[in-house]
């Protein structure tokens, strides 16, 4: 009974059923019109023009933000525990060849324009230090935390007040808005660039790249490809997003995994370390009673010294979470 | 009636029933035992230890390849007319950090030991000239032509001789092999890298990197990581190589590819360009003659001026084959 | 008697003094007041609004020049026997992280909108290809060539129309500026960037990078500190330069070289290879003929079988010029 | 009255003296009998087989050290103050081609064996982070503190005990020498690179990059052509640092600077932040104060909020710095 990831996750057969029906010989890489359909699809989504390019992980996806927000010589503001700072190898400053990953504090993983102004305002303006040229959020966060419109919109003011791209890490960005029962446009305020994950979420290999600055995305497209990005089978990329998309079922499925790591909560009660508004949970737990958990079959991640990590997807079987939960109360 | 590019062919039946096959809840990246299993599975295959990992792209794979094999201040000797040089956007100089590709001649884009060291005796051994540390060829090339195995060898033997890294782009490696009637260890003395690739031969989106210098995959594996390329759910990737090399399905598919591009080839005749050994071919062919084809419905790549090129693939219909066959010899 | 290189001349003695003049103790890297009075001085001398920056090489002004006009993922049009292409080591990959130098034609090394666009022209413009963004061309050229002010238009005219940036490699401008007698105003009609060069023309350690465009600069200063290019003790190089454009130095020592190698030019007559332009003659010789020189006390380059190269410099001592003025025509 | 830096500081009589004398035509680059002969002298100052580099500056030394070092996709530990990290607008990161640095902590800017691991430590060996392959410490550190031989020994040994590399920023190598009256062999045990500073202790332009391990070198010297620090003159680079060691005259430089701290330290008393162990004195200051001793005349650098930076060097005036003690005393 495995709580370890939501990468772990199958893919939602409807996804699977879309590649099946792009299996046809068609135009590579992305000349397909699935793939040309994208940029219709989600400007439709936003409510304003925007450009989608697939991408294959959302390691990619956020490093080809950073590259084209922040130049080599500068530096992104993120937090201490973001998944560009610590969980990508160093794929931000792959792609940037060289910027500076600055990171600041929060709880829950969530930045405050306060937080973020406090690392900016100690960078003395001068050839020496490097500069802050963008600011990364992910929502919800790493700690399964989740940013507000208003949160958003306070971050990218300061941004944009101090001339920065503004990034969203999106991985879980469905989870957050299922939460937040707010529309995605209304959750991207001064954003100019959005990695829209669906793999954690039912897909199986692609990711959207959302540019709301289209000037951005053409020279994305030539990074994409430099990075070896640009799957010449591009269409079955496309069908996943367009089927995740069909009928919202990517709200479905994100519902699915926040609804099942409520139930974990309820269990976990005061037990728990960040308020649970996704599909991550935290908990305190002494090294004998996650053995204990193991002991019954559950598998998850030990995150620090008594703390430990529960993740719940669209395809958590219910039964599991429901036997989960109760293991967690007789604790 | 698409003869414009492998790319577009579609997925092989095997290839979709297998990744439905791993379509469970496992371990996430390359965690999973389909995943753990390439390095033995491409060892047999290979007869000798080798160490495999899928990527989604062969442009990925080449330049993981080069970043392994040359530092950032050295050279790779190609030919002019390779993808590496040509078609994956800088691909190259983004891996290894600015390494210099050093294009050299040969007839049908196959390198010869006289061509390369042409290129490399040219430059004077000081710091002020970039020095070659890698030669790359590509088999099948880029026009449709293979190497032997002794072909490759007299140049493995110049690579290692100069102390350089020796790369092989095996996109069509597959085409290569069913031509020559070799073994795929035959075909690669010298390597030290290979870029085998599935996709144009049935596959979805993996490639497999195979190492034969093992000492060089420890930090690949760091590199596709950072690239974006260490996929979360790699286990469908993984799915999709162990179906193309189950009963040897990679030479079926590339037997049929090259049985109707020889069909072709006959019809073609003396306006074949270059030898056809794999799946390609490239036709002297005026305006009015290529407009001729079209209007009847083929769709096919302009080369240059007065040539054309078409390609085949393992899911041509045989009936479109046959019917482009006639046109080519009515013309 | 060394014929070997411009690189080897001494220092000029107004150069030494403005140093021991700038010996005192001030602000560091490029605040003092003559690293600050370089954008006016050369403002001056080009007749418009430049900016200006002191660096220690020639291959560090040339690649901070093309990581200003370049993107990593973009290429740059130069001579297949330009400098940049040849002696810096991949100093430009490095500097532009990546970008891929696209080797002319051009006899004496000097490109012409023909063979600029012949190269440009033959690349797709899809994502595929690397595109070209910068043309770069050396003036005078590495052949001792010189661009006249109507040859720099056309080519400035053409990177403009095809939206490049434009770069002017002038380690050897004072050279070229002394040919042609005109203004350095004159000589840079379009371009963008001009490395102006001092070292080889009596300079100890400077060279000046000249940035037209001045939004280029800003981040160009940044650059040149990563690189670690800003030297703590800058005044110590901007004095340099202000000795070498007090009463028009670098014009004088120019002049002086150009004329030793006009005094060597008439010697070798129909044996040279290029025009001689600048202070530079490469000359056709046998191993024989090359041989008897140097048995005669001169030393040079051998460029290529059967030509050998010639250099002059300001301080090259007149009779050693003449023994080998005389020594040449005994040949 | 300047206490602001020791960059500062003008040039060693005895420096420009022997830049006079290399004042003749001679071999281009690191050709020439002084730079050749960089080996052995420090070779012979190190007590064993080194290899001896120049570069104009302390950020050229240090990026190109921790190039050699560590690989792109690797991490450097260093202090949270250190130049590398906060004063080189990211030069690490872009010669290193995006390796990431690693703050720890520790007092006075020096690094402890338990600091150092307590970072390390933290990170998990997956590839998903960045690990760390090198060490680099400030010896005399940012704030003017000097690691003991037993010190830099005892993080060596961790260093090589986890397979880093081991990087020594020897800016104030001088200051701390003479601090500790030992000898520079002795203070360098399993240190792999050492960036050895003359700029700020009476030189000009030319800093010495030292490799105890010899095979770093070769690769380096190619870096250093592709950085744009192989300066054409180099003789004038060369001529520097052997002036500097001629009778040991850079000890005699950094024994005057750091008497002159000493002086200032004495008469800061319990004011001082850190001990005074080379040529920096950080102060407690109240705002007042501060602007008390500037209205005096002295100029220095606020560190922070009521912390004042005060820097001697080898000709800071006796009796500023007399007067600058007076001063203090009165405060």
């Amino acid at each position: 009974m495995r709580f370890f990831s939501d990468n772990a996750a199958p893919v939602h057969p409807a996804v699977f059923a879309a590649m099946a029906k792009a299996d046809v010989v068609d135009t590579a890489y992305d000349g397909d019109a699935l793939s040309k359909g994208l940029d219709a699809r989600l400007s439709a989504l936003f409510g304003r023009e925007v450009a989608a390019l697939w991408v294959p992980t959302g390691t990619a996806a956020n490093a080809l933000a950073l590259a084209a927000l922040c130049p080599p010589f500068g530096g992104v503001i993120c937090h201490r525990d973001a998944h560009i700072q610590n969980d990508e190898c160093g794929a931000p400053e792959f792609y940037t060849h060289g910027a500076k990953l600055m990171p600041a504090e929060g709880a829950g993983a969530k930045l405050t324009p306060e937080s973020v102004a406090a690392v900016a305002d100690a960078i003395a303006n001068d050839v020496h230090r490097v500069q802050p040229r963008a600011l990364s959020i992910t929502n919800a966060t790493e700690y399964g935390c989740v940013y507000t419109p208003a949160e958003v919109a306070a971050l990218g003011a300061l941004a944009k007040a101090r001339g920065w791209g503004f990034h969203m890490d999106g991985a879980r960005f469905a989870n957050a808005i299922v939460h937040l029962g707010c529309t995605p446009a209304e959750l991207v305020p001064h954003v100019d660039v959005l990695s829209f994950g669906f793999v954690k979420n039912g897909g199986l290999s692609a990711e959207a790249l959302i540019f709301f600055d289209l000037a951005l995305a053409e020279d994305t497209k030539r990074r994409r490809k430099r990075a070896g990005h640009l799957l010449s089978k591009g269409r079955y990329l496309a069908a996943q997003l367009h089927a995740m998309l069909d009928g919202d079922l990517w709200l479905d499925t994100a519902r699915a995994a926040n609804a099942r790591a409520a139930t974990l909560a309820e269990a976990a009660g005061d037990r728990l370390l960040h308020p649970v508004q996704a599909n991550e949970l935290f908990l305190r737990s002494t090294p004998a009673e996650a053995a204990a958990l193991r002991a019954r079959g559950f598998d998850f991640y030990d995150w620090a010294d008594g703390e430990i990590r529960l993740v719940t997807h669209w395809a958590s079987p219910e039964d599991e979470v429901a036997a989960l939960a109760a293991a967690i109360t007789a604790l």
